[in-house]
């Protein structure tokens, strides 16, 4: 590693989304007397009687949740997007717009309301697993669907608005932006070198190993080099897959290992229930060979410096590009040690 | 307007960035039971001791403010960019990085600690204007810096940490992401049409009148129809100009006013100093002839619904695309009878 990205301002290349993030290292030591967040406290209890997600209550949309016992999903009750919308296009000089169909549901991880991802057992990280292989070949093989979006909120201050353990599935019509410039880059490596370009780079980071959280047979968990987010982190499958079907049995338990260590490393560093948002990025389902894809699932958490203290993605962030206070390699040191 | 606009979600294409945004215009009635934040109160006093940014006052940097008397401007005592940084390269395999070199400044648009900019008169609003347009010169003119990002962060909300008025300057030496995508849209256009892209795009907005909030003879302020927050906003010049150097005086003034009529009808929205981003995007400074550009300054604002519930760009937002769930026109029609 060069001492110049120790020191000096610069900006980084991220090979997935082909656009760059610049990096602050020397402003670690800016004074903050802006906003802070309160702390997320883990919940006590394992049943809330007022809680929307939890078994055997009604939902807002009046619906009464099963006596679940693993995972549960059933349709959002205000889903952005809908099964029955039309696929109409509106073009009127410059205005372009396309009707957008597609599902919103919600994943609950666990009956038990007071758990969250790093207080859960292999095995039930595994049911999620399965429950997320499951979404993702129904609504793949949905007509007029291509392409499923898997994530979580988690943490109020990451918008989720009820502590109970879910994540959620947005399946839809078009390819998303982030997931049409991964295809880009994944594809153009592929063409150029005939190799894969996540198993090159995993290759390089494991290699150099100043970046790798963690890993086992199967998976590396990273902060890779083009990090935006202060602790964003990434999972990868060491072999490559275009999407979560793929994976054997043995695939799973260390897929669920690694999300297991990751969000005790998250939980641990500001002793904090670590709010983020994850996601999994795959091929699109549209029935399209996508040979080039490298499946992976990414962390977005918001926390700079302690509990209370975010990173805002504002101003320069919004109008120029990502910009991050701390290197992504003293972030890996710091997560490593935990 | 095709009434599936009002009802289905649908994409709508963002003819500057050449990117989509997600509209579910039914999601309106979704419930919030989630985070809110506490509203903005104006400043009741005009000089704060404490306050980093009112004149005379020592700055955290050790320096003392000169006891200014409309705007007042100098370096970033924590800045992100730094003038005596190299333009080095590393390259490492699949690893990619580029030394920032660039200037960080603050100006401070009032010595007034009470006021923000629709309080400001027109005459002082002129004063910022001229203050961005010496310092879009100097930064401009300066050896290696090729760009130059002219925004505002308001509110604690947004990551603002003192309520005294004042913008930043960031200047740098490489394009930043968000200005290449406009530089590319812009110049497929001319080269493809002849004409100005935002030219075009104002002459429709203003024939159709639907999401114009406000104009006068040289501006006009609307949502644009592929806006990403709920109440975003733009303000162009109706005169094709690559940087903001181009107004004349009475320019000058018809930007001030659109600028104050625009934040008055925010704070009048929700009642509350309405926190927001703005940023001007203009063309870069490298030296290119840059024929295509129209200079435009852009409002991101994160309220929702009231002072308190803002938009989360979280999850799906962050890995799939910009979500939002008013429609443009609803946003303007609000905007406009205010
Ligand atoms: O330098 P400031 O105003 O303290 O910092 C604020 O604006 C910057 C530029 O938009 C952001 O990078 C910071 O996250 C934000 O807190
Ligand atoms: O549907 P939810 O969880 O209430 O809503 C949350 O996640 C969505 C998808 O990331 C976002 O669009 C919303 O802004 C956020 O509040």
């Amino acid at each position: 590693m060069s001492s110049q990205l120790k020191t000096h301002p610069h900006r980084r290349y991220n090979i997935l989304t082909g656009e760059w993030v610049l990096v602050s290292p020397h402003r670690t030591k800016r004074p903050w007397q802006g906003k802070t967040e309160s702390s997320s406290k883990k919940q006590a209890i394992i049943y809330d009687p007022e809680c929307y997600l939890c078994p055997t209550n009604t939902r807002i949309g009046g619906e009464d949740n099963p006596d679940y016992k693993s995972t549960f999903v059933f349709k959002n009750d205000f889903g952005a997007l809908l099964e029955d919308t039309p696929l109409f296009e509106y073009k009127e000089g410059l205005l372009l717009a396309e009707g957008e169909k597609g599902i919103s549901k919600v994943i609950c991880f666990s009956p038990n309301h007071s758990l969250t991802i790093p207080d859960m057992e292999i095995a039930d990280l595994v049911n999620v697993v399965e429950t997320w292989q499951n979404e993702f070949t129904e609504l793949g093989n949905t007509k007029d669907i291509n392409y499923v979006q898997i994530f979580e909120n988690k943490g109020a201050i990451m918008g989720c608005s009820n502590p109970h353990p879910h994540g959620q599935v947005w399946a839809q019509h078009s390819i998303p932006t982030e997931v049409e410039k991964k295809t880009n880059s994944q594809k153009n490596y592929l063409e150029k070198t005939g190799s894969g370009l996540l198993e090159d780079y995993i290759e390089q980071e494991l290699n150099e190993d100043i970046r790798v959280i963690s890993q086992n047979k199967s998976f590396v968990t990273l902060i890779p080099f083009w990090a935006v987010w202060p602790y964003e982190a990434m999972i990868v499958p060491k072999r490559k897959m275009a999407n979560i079907l793929g994976l054997t049995d043995k695939e799973k338990v260390d897929f669920a290992e690694q999300l297991k260590t990751l969000t005790q490393k998250y939980d641990a560093l500001f002793d904090t229930s670590f709010p983020y948002s994850s996601g999994i990025h795959q091929a699109p389902t549209d029935g399209s060979n996508y040979k080039e894809w490298h499946w992976h699932m990414s962390f977005y958490p918001p926390l700079l410096r302690s509990a209370t203290v975010k990173k805002f993605m504002v101003g320069y962030e919004m109008f120029a590009m990502a910009q991050r206070d701390i290197t992504a390699e003293s972030a890996a040191e710091k997560l490593k040690s935990l």
